[in-house]
């Protein structure tokens, strides 16, 4: 088995690829620009679907579905939202052997077709808030393709909901992106500045834009969920309006806000290494392997029985026993740490496979934890746990071995990996309020400067033109002293955060 | 509100469609043919997915996802698949404002582009078998439409496989047919047949298609799920190839296998009834709503305390503490009553609404369980508790009204629906050897007929001229004994089920 990753250092775009490549987490389709995603990526997104759909639902949202095809006569009514995607939309003009009268574009994103049906479902303010999200797939057309980060068809949430107030309809926009923020921190163990987007990076018919935005290790900023206020744009294109509580008629106040599969490619981006994938306990599928090691049949035999009583430990009886109910003659056997989630334990009896081959096969899958058993292991009664982060060895004696063992373990990685993220993104964000320094600084290409700055769609394609550094957001967090603009030398209240982005 | 749903024996399809607008369901999209899935129709499809998924895991099955579009030359490769296929597909032709050099096809199922991508991962029998599923839309261009049943877009799940054998690949085919029907009898309470579809109505480019059907309340066939063996079929024409244990090159042997929202349309033509939807409590997203009853101020503070006691009976403190703070001020409170499942009891506080409103909107919408709290209730120390099977009404002290007594109530639900479906499934499949006695029968138009038949896709089309009814399935459960065709008379051992397939 070769071990053909790429080091960071020499080539992150190769090694972004090649960690992908040795994990089979996603291929090229065989049409330009459309991805497929192989059952190790794929189960990230379950687990990324899992935890924030139920985030979602404690706060009300209920999931619907809208159709894939949206008339083109739609895109047309809300100015802005045309520009912006009709030009990378993908357009069906047949349909069952004929030409259709009108052509179908391919949802790019769904407010037109939600805002059509909401304006015959609302009447009375005693229909709102409408609290809705989809689980879909989506298509912008793409020229140039990056697995996972940038792809024509990509899998998504998309969040709608229409409210009573303008007051409302903001809170909502706020609370999505906090939902956002804690998810990427807690669960992804990312961390991410969240703030407003510039007009020049505003959403196709927005008022306003939030966003979150992660650090790549390669110092590049990547944009990993975004939560509109939509005001009263798309109502009044598409007529949703409601009777009031003072019986006249208003337009409804509605929001948007999604992340996408994109959020995959920030878990390579962020933790991984020039292993192969390391993945965050919350979202690993796969929580740890036993690799059992031997090299004759009498120690077959005893390592195998060890690696029973190991996890009978774990999992307790009735787990595996159910595992070999279901698993009984397969090479992987597959036991549940967790019912809810769906997250495993599994046993590599591969005998296809060197021990040291299945040490690289989980490595390069980014298992959290590979506890390894050998004969002179069982004799000490005792397993080698080694961590996928850090690459530590822990011998550990068979008794100590159980369920507290395991989630403190996995806890303590889950935290490692964000705070070196963490680390690693303070590190690299500096302070600038000069523009030459600017320039230099994104020259060398790695991290974030936080300048004042008057936002102005010219002035930062500009900026953009000269340096490739973008307007990631204005973090909420503003100091609220004032300074001068890092390009114009002029007075300015604000601050933001600049970088270049994926 | 007004009730108004058609009664079944006075309009079946009309009532279908009233069924589905009462309870919110679905609505047509503004493109024709189209769906839109409104939450409480779509969390039926949650439920569905939730479950079934878990049933592949515990197989062994991975998902994955495969792209929408499939180039328009991988459908020609398999002579009879484009035949059966390419006249109902949607064309893309247009992506990014250009015209594309081939035409793409939106996905009608995903064999062709997953045999294309197996044929680069597959290159050994340790490669093998390859158990793969995807949950997705896909898209067959419909002239006549109906929700759930037939819609241009559909939600499904296609499961894919490739076997080092032929038995492998049938023993697949046939174990997922298993699990469709235990799926479609345990968890959606409806009785179905198992069996072989006739060449007729077999899966373009299958070599067998094994099917479940079900008989809907007007005697009509509803297909629920298909299970194909596809030989080396696609094998061949995508070159899906593999070394095998003799070190020769061979074809692997696939499978596929599906179910889609169609399930939705089964589950209310199978249990409802004039009143609205009826489902069966493991599939049901809300399991009882509480509905308070109070006529002043002082009642009102009597009838909610009662009824917070009675939510703490039932789901313990911790849950109503959390439900409180969720939902604080929502006028529908939620409470978990499965958190495995997302599965609730649900307290109806609106103002908006009299209690009787409420009754109607939650018998509509098909909530296994309604519990009634009036203040003559509090003083008596009880609840009242409606089925939404049977109408049966039951007084319930508040001691008794424990999360054993309601699991109780909902098992009953769920077994007196299986047991109802069934007896008017076996009360109207009949014998039938005479085609006078045939023709009748379907021109009254209820029910099955069991009948001896040598399958011919001539004479089967002969037949569904004549009376509209096609060979549904031969059932696995074969007497063995002979008898004669029940069209030409001859000789025949193989026992079909014919029936008027929606």
């Amino acid at each position: 088995m070769a071990r053909n990753i790429t080091p960071r250092d020499k080539d992150y775009s190769q090694w972004y690829l090649d960690v992908i490549a040795a994990a089979e987490m996603a291929d090229y389709a065989p049409v330009r620009g459309c991805m497929v995603m192989r059952p190790t990526g794929y189960a990230l997104w379950e687990a990324i679907q899992r935890e924030l759909d139920r985030r979602f639902k404690e706060l009300g949202h209920q999931n619907a579905y809208f159709p894939l095809f949206i008339p083109e006569s739609f895109f047309k009514r809300e100015a802005e939202h045309v520009e912006g995607f009709a030009p990378e939309c993908a357009v069906v003009t047949h349909g069952g052997g004929e030409r259709l009268e009108e052509p179908l574009y391919i949802r790019p994103t769904s407010e037109t077709v939600i805002g059509h049906m909401w304006s015959q479902w609302v009447h009375s303010w005693r229909d709102l808030p409408v609290l809705m999200n989809q689980w879909a797939n989506v298509v912008r057309w793409e020229r140039r393709t990056r697995l996972f980060l940038r792809t024509s068809e990509f899998l998504w949430q998309e969040g709608h909901t229409a409210h009573e107030t303008e007051a409302e309809a903001m809170e909502e926009t706020r609370r999505m992106l906090e939902v956002y923020r804690s998810f990427a921190e807690d669960f992804l163990a990312i961390p991410v500045l969240a703030g407003e987007k510039t007009e020049a990076e505003r959403f196709a018919g927005a008022v306003k834009t939030f966003c979150i935005e992660g650090m790549m290790q390669d110092g590049k900023a990547l944009q990993m969920g975004t939560s509109h206020f939509l005001g009263q744009n798309f109502s009044r294109a598409f007529g949703i309006q409601f009777e009031g509580r003072d019986q006249r008629l208003e337009y409804a106040w509605t929001t948007s806000w999604g992340v996408s599969t994109r959020l995959i490619g920030a878990l390579i981006m962020v933790h991984s290494d020039d292993e192969g994938l390391v993945l965050p306990p919350k979202v690993a599928p796969t929580l740890a392997v036993l690799i059992p090691i031997f090299h004759n049949e009498a120690e077959r035999t005893r390592v195998l029985d060890f690696v029973g009583q190991a996890l009978r430990f774990m999992l307790g009886d009735d787990e595996v026993a159910a595992s070999e109910r279901r698993f009984g003659n397969t090479k992987i056997q597959q036991l549940f740490y967790d019912k809810g989630t769906g997250q495993s334990v599994l046993v590599d009896r591969r005998d296809t496979l060197r021990p040291g081959e299945k040490h690289y096969y989980w490595e390069q899958r980014g298992v959290p934890l590979r506890i390894e058993v050998g004969p002179r292991d069982v004799e000490a009664g005792q397993v080698v746990v080694k961590s996928r982060v850090d690459g530590a060895k822990e011998v550990v004696p068979l008794a100590r071995l159980n369920r507290n063992y395991i989630g403190a373990r996995l806890m303590d990685l889950q935290k490692a990996l964000f705070d070196r993220a963490r680390a690693f993104r303070d590190a690299n964000i500096r302070r600038c309020n000069d523009f030459r320094e600017f320039s230099q600084f994104f020259a060398e290409g790695r991290g974030f400067l936080r300048c004042h700055f008057n936002p102005s769609p010219a002035v930062e394609a500009q900026i953009k033109e000269l340096t490739k550094a973008t307007v990631r957001l204005i973090p909420l967090d503003q100091t609220g002293e004032g300074g001068v603009d890092v390009f114009t030398g002029e007075p300015a209240s604000t601050e933001v955060i600049f970088g270049i982005a994926y």
